[in-house]
């Protein structure tokens, strides 16, 4: 059975997805929309298929499943509107800015017992779930402390900063799913630093460029985030998890590892640019996941409880920050 | 401008080339065809292409270029018969195994002005494709000695050995055209080692399975080959280039790149498991290029010549084992 | 000229301290000292020197220089007794659990115009001094967050845990001190969660096994630790610096650098012991700054000042954990 | 009980030689001699001890052993004068340039009964004895091919080159050694190409500057050797070796391994200048084993005939570059 998809949103990210819808011998890209005709229609005419408007989608008998690219504050009601049509829902992270909203959904999704899955690509990355997987045969016993190292090459222009909800919500979501992930229990106390030393702009903006957090769970186990919007050498992306027996840690990606030797040392390539070229095959491996979920084969996972609770931690790590203390996830959830 | 292209072959190679057709935004596959009609007709309905004589193939008006993923023993057939009937050829090395035979079939080429690319997919390999930049730019200086590392997981079987031509011919062919690629200059002698190691029923087929073989240059660069046929880590594949001003080394590549610390110490997951993942972009890349080159882009490289060349260095090695000698280029050429 | 030492302690550290001396040129081990004889006497044999009493070594003419090497609770007395006896001295650290008995000490240490030094090891390490060698050399801009790895190889007695002052001024206090050395600049403000993951006797003793610790300086630089008392992998020792133009890493060491590639994949083996076998280079080194300091050449560096302000950080540590939020530095000094 | 040593030579390797037996506490330096009597008495102002002739160290009743670091052309006659002395004799390599004299010096050495180890001091390095360990332990099964690369940071003096006896008999000497300690076989065959590429002044001095060795045992194992006089990025000593269930390496060893990332890549610092940084621990090592093999726990290895051995594999070389085949070693020895 081949899984037929509409993709929202035709901007960088929905450019991922339609490739890794078409690249997915079980799917196929039906209709694509966004309000941006001539976005749509690039995409239309790289894939061949057709450009729709957003109601039109949700109407449609062949259109199976959606994929959620839009801008973030039209996430809820989308996930909303096509749950309702009776789709399965793809959506990139995160549903919404604001807890109130995201539970409101997450109702919603309960109600019709829609299929959701959010985008946390960094599950699927080969090199990640290689990780987990070691978590998941005991091979480093049980996991005590996470160190998860997030920089990106550079920081977004600030009319981006404004509308992203802030760091904690924009880039470190990913870290704290990560840790989520990683932890096998759910965190219970956050505490954050948060700086602005790459652009002062941003700082204009209220928002921070540098963070940092430590997160702890009910029985003690820990994990520490750090993030920075500058990262001159390329996408910074490592985790390590040290368990009771060992540790298992992931190191970074790059385009090309040869390496030079001359007088002045030994030199590798920088890494990878960014997230579309680190993180092609969980890109593809997320859309096969949702797939799988959409199959029978798996839940769809992560859940838009995973996103609600990734959210969470961001504003837990906010409070944080606000009131110089140690914040209870009780007081936020 | 889109090319059309017949595939010949549907066998394992022939399955990596298919999906590098289909892969390429300016290619379509049109037809394939096999021996083995089941095989034929997997690809057609993967990728939704006719299963067609290779008669109807060369007539066809809807084809411009052939990949040729057929036994050994018709490729020189082949690359004649569709050079005749105008279409762009891509081989997979070898041409044949007889110099004799290469020389005519490269005879029949230029005189009806082909265009013939040989498949040494390493050349299209990222990662070497970057060892070449590095010496092209000029940050190792004058290149003096290449050194190749290239190990098999394991042997094939022995009715395919008997069939190879020879580890020379076979395996070592692909290091001799990298050792050209880097060298930059033709190679003049060549003095090579054999030994059975791996597996005896190798030897008693008249065939080693360990090999070692130095190149020289007519003014003095050497390289330096080791092969086997085994490698229980997995697929071992290496270079490194001196020059007069630097160093430049690809390393091993892996599919999942973690690293697990326990008591027992650190421990990285083995080496892909054989070409068809170590290569997988390289795969891509020279169908690319071919297209490129059909396009008046760039010259088909590596070219009929390179397939030459390279057999004539297996040829030398064989003698070389044979007299326990070095054995000069023009002896063979 | 020659410095004639004596040595207080002739336990674990004081051996090392012994062969640091002994294997300088300008440096003569005079005297060794102990409260158990015959722990003395095998310095002694060893090296050739005599053993005396501590006030024998206080009044001694053909002495220069103490190493104290003896239980942290005589740190400060002993510290006071021989500046005033005019010595110079290098002291293992901390110079006491107190914070008010180390400024008092400091103090005494003044008055006599006292030459002190304090033995925070790490500062002296090649691999760490290059870290801080590029940062100087200005090869990563301006400094903007650091990470510590510091990891035991196990957890040492309970009866060692009681009268250590608990993990924050007995093992994070080195990397407090090497957050300082590598920041530049003050730390204003800390936050540290802490756990009993390792050994539940640690926690019945009142201290903790795992710990993470979050500083920050006035301008937003910030730093982050993680420490645990087990890592069945060796002595996991890792500094990372990342500043405005680039980032500097110093790696773990091992006292083998093997690769060995089976099926199982690529191994290498565990880290070093503990801190005398990887520090081994960092202890003769900060033996022979303490000799340049007494001549002249160099500043006493980590000074008596250096360690207060390490203990002043563990003090605060330990207040954020007790009390679940941030505690500025102005609070504690 | 201590061994008391008369260092003959006080040049480059004979100081490093004096710091090996004064670090170890099982001997005594207590004479040296050289024909140049300022450097003679550097040592011995350095370490305590006397400055003799050479008469008068093979006549001392308080001297048990030598280490002769004396011209290369002295030492056969020396070992032959101090082992009818009854010293026990430790020679850096190699005993001489010709292999009669070789044969004959040995003869006496038998005939006294005499103890004499040959400075072959790769042997003992850690890394280098970590890889013959896991060979020894069957990590890696059944060892069938070894690669060596051994480059300098740069060619000696041409007044050097002329008195070397080649770069097989000074450089790769030490590889052959190497290639006989880990093939655990004796070499059959020998094959070898040689070029000037680094400067034509050795050429004009005879002499070769890039080199590359085939060996081959009588059972098939293989071993290849690479060497350059230079290296651009430092002393470059590599060596692994593959097995039938594995293969293990030994990779470079830097003196400080920090890595710094910037826009420019991950750089990581040279390689070690030369040998007397990069095998310090090795030569204390080596002592330490002529020390042992004096009081009868391990025989004297590696041995005067390991040392002959390797020089018939450099004459070996030599003739198989000369004639253009492969020489086998029983036209040799």
């Amino acid at each position: 059975m081949t899984i037929r998809f509409g993709l929202l949103g035709a901007g960088r990210i929905g450019k991922v997805h339609a490739k890794a819808v078409t690249g997915n011998p079980a799917a196929k890209l039906v209709a694509v929309s966004d309000a941006m005709p001539a976005a749509a229609q690039a995409i239309a005419d790289q894939y061949g298929c057709d450009v729709r408007t957003i109601e039109a989608i949700a109407a449609a008998k062949d259109i199976d499943a959606v994929v959620i690219c839009t801008p973030t504050d039209t996430h809820a009601d989308l996930i909303e509107q096509f749950v309702k049509a009776g789709k399965a829902v793809f959506c990139e992270k995160p549903i919404d800015l604001s807890l109130a909203r995201v539970k409101q959904c997450l109702e919603v999704v309960r109600a019709h017992k829609g299929t959701l899955m959010v985008g946390f690509n960094r599950r699927f990355d080969p090199h990640f779930q290689a990780v987990r997987g070691e978590i998941d045969k005991g091979t480093i016993g049980l996991v005590e402390m996470v160190v998860i190292t997030s920089r990106d090459p550079g920081a977004p222009p600030v009319d981006y900063i404004k509308r992203s909800g802030g760091i904690f919500r924009d880039m470190t979501i990913h870290d704290f799913d990560m840790a989520r992930f990683l932890l096998g229990e759910e965190v219970s106390e956050v505490s954050a630093m948060a700086a602005v030393l790459v652009d002062p702009a941003i700082g204009k903006a209220g928002d921070s460029d540098s963070v940092q957090v430590m997160l702890k769970t009910a029985t003690g186990k820990m994990a520490v985030i750090s993030n920075s919007r500058r990262a001159t050498y390329g996408y910074d992306q490592r985790i390590e998890v040290h368990g009771s027996g060992g540790s298992v840690a992931a190191e970074n990606q790059r385009p090309v590892s040869i390496e030079v030797a001359t007088g002045a040392g030994y030199t590798r390539p920088p890494l990878h640019d960014f997230f579309m070229t680190r993180y092609t095959e969980a890109y593809a491996a997320e859309i096969a996941a949702f797939i799988d979920a959409m199959g029978g084969k798996a839940q769809a996972s992560p859940s838009g409880e995973d996103g609600l609770l990734a959210l969470a931690l961001a504003e837990a790590a906010l409070k944080s920050v606000a009131e110089g203390r140690v914040v209870k996830m009780s007081e936020i959830l």
